[in-house]
């Protein structure tokens, strides 16, 4: 018989052990305080194993949704560069990402979020409180305001995605990206740098 | 034995085959496409008796969704007035509802259009196409331009519903209603009725 792979089936089997016990962790804790070291309890493995496997608590999350696309990469790279049109880079991106090949797993991961309650909460946690309130706050933008300020931007990227992609309601669905970016980005924008009169 | 209402369950049980066939037809042809009629015979009753029971086909939509609210009969009352606060007051209108008892009901039709296919279908169809564009043309906007305009506030309100009552994110999640008008209320209006360069 001919293994087909160098990869060991056990491997398999510990990596996916390994998996199942983030989930279990993450949903119990949350992302703050679930440990690399509870999750590797759970699993029954060395927490070595798990670095080993999966890299940073967050590589390890990411996989456990089952992200296409790490966010804590993109969101600051796209809010890098001119203050002004950070947030049409924004939606650019996150247009970029769901129009791609990667655009069905992130759908999946937006409707698991949308109904079930621990995915909600991470994904609140991570790309909310992880990513991009910290990207936010890299704009230089009053360390009091960044909190609301990213979940403005939550709000606006977020129902773009589920009109586009999860609706699919026209005519954003088939829109053009660039006529999306030029629709969308100033409210980002705005969310992001500009007054708000009422809210601060 | 004594009866607890005048009602005979009879009637309940008609009711329900209709609501249920009404939840097919739906499915099946859409909104625009489904008729009282096709909806009375694949219940097998009087088409008279499903006017009786329901009045009119949105009516009937509604309650086969378990819509807690009418949107065909909010919408157009919150856009009426000064056209300069038609964002604000839509905003308004929105986080009432949410906010009320009837609000949790709103959740599940979410949840739902977010998970099923043919409650997205008819979320888009009904809310975006009968009532949202509808209303927007009342504004007195070109009509080439109210599918667009109606598509894009659907982005930021459903959007805003997604962070503070589905993923329940904070600060947004327990935001003051008047904070988040202050806030969400001018992106909204933009999409309403100021220009927007690159779009149009």
């Amino acid at each position: 018989m001919v293994r087909r792979s160098g990869r060991r089936p056990g491997n398999q089997d510990t990596k996916q052990s390994i998996l199942e016990a983030a989930r279990t962790i993450f949903a119990e804790r949350g992302f703050d305080k679930a440990s690399i070291r509870a999750i590797a309890g759970e699993a029954g493995v060395d927490p070595a194993l798990v670095h080993h496997y999966f890299g940073t608590k967050e590589k390890l999350f990411l996989a456990s949704v089952n992200a296409p696309v790490n966010p804590a990469e993109l969101i600051p790279k796209a809010l890098a560069g001119p203050r002004e049109e950070a947030g049409a880079r924004l939606v650019a991106l996150v247009l970029s990402v769901w129009d791609s090949p990667a655009g069905g797993a992130a759908v999946a991961l937006m409707r698991s979020a949308l109904s079930n309650e621990w995915t909600a909460r991470l994904m609140r946690e991570f790309v909310l409180t992880q990513v991009l309130r910290r990207a936010v706050a890299e704009l230089g933008i009053d360390a009091e305001e960044a909190p609301v300020r990213a979940a403005l931007v939550a709000t606006q990227i977020a129902g773009l995605a589920v009109v586009r992609y999860v609706l699919k309601a026209e005519p954003v669905a088939s829109a053009d990206p660039q006529r999306l970016v030029a629709a969308v980005g100033p409210s980002v924008q705005r969310y992001l740098t500009e007054d708000l009169p009422g809210v601060f």
